[in-house]
């Protein structure tokens, strides 16, 4: 019978976030961050499929969260108004770990399999935003130009986050919408 | 000596996209390829490394043209003028070859790899093209945002002139830009 291990998951990802950084993502082995967490590989196993599943874990609730809030939003917000609520929520959500955000970010920039899985798991999302948005009406191209846009502003959003101690990230993406539509109307 | 194959290269592009529609691009050969072409997979390798290179092959004059079209537009044109004119080049450059660029598309539409594939292409050319932006003085995040919502624009400007017979993608380019434009202002 397994042993109850208290939060083995956040230990193991805590373990493997360290290894990933120490040893490069490549290198570093289930045994490994096992040991460093004090726990089994098979307990490892019962948290997650693979080493990249401690990065890119949770996906469905993430792809859940944005759906259920563009769709909440009342009948008359606009599409970017809809999707920068869903912005908001995600950022909130990632300032909760912002440690584990920040060295999340720094393995998967030092590894270009990481950065091809963060971009296909962003695409992804963005797919999902504008197809939240079409439930609620918005037309074509509209929906796809708001939730690709969103997504980039929120992207570098983060990017400028980590790197900066002194502002929440949320600021940040306001920002980011911001300079966003002002870039968009000067043509 | 190698004989002179007139048009080879094209010949090579045209039987590999052919195969690749017909049988699936992993399951396409080299040989095949040859064979259709009437040619031989030696002269196959003198003009392409391998059989993605078919579809993604001249990306370094594509980062090019993006660069130099924006470098070249008047100190007065703000961002987002530079980045449209680069994105009217580049899609003057795909509506040439619109037969290629929709059967390109089927083919990458079906391959979960080619798409990824995409994605990093198009990502890589955004950063080119907010490169370009910040040595015209443009500063972040403005010049990515930019760069990022405008190839995002371009991106589903291109889906729907591929599935559209009646009118140029040039005219879908500058639609998105402007739903872009009054997507974002509505917050």
């Amino acid at each position: 019978m397994a042993r109850w291990e208290p939060d083995a998951r956040g230990r193991l990802a805590q373990a493997a976030l360290e290894l990933y950084l120490e040893r490069g993502f490549d290198q570093a082995t289930v045994a490994e961050i096992a040991e460093r967490a004090g726990l089994t590989e098979r307990t490892f196993f019962r948290h997650y499929g693979d080493k990249r599943e401690v990065l890119f874990g949770g996906q469905e609730a993430l792809h859940e969260l944005i759906s259920k809030i563009i769709a909440e939003q009342p009948d008359s917000a606009a599409p970017m108004a809809a999707m920068g609520a869903a912005l908001t929520a995600f950022a909130e959500l990632l300032a909760q770990r912002r440690d584990f955000a920040r060295q999340r970010q720094i393995v998967i920039d030092a590894n270009a399999s990481l950065q091809e899985r963060e971009l296909i798991k962003l695409t992804s999302l963005a797919a999902t935003a504008a197809s939240a948005l079409r439930e609620r009406g918005v037309t074509e191209p509209a929906a796809s130009l708001a939730a690709e846009a969103g997504l980039a502003a929120l992207r570098i959003a983060f990017a400028r986050w980590i790197q900066a101690e002194d502002r929440e990230l949320t600021e940040f993406v306001t920002e980011a919408l911001q300079v966003l539509e002002t870039v968009t109307a000067g043509r």
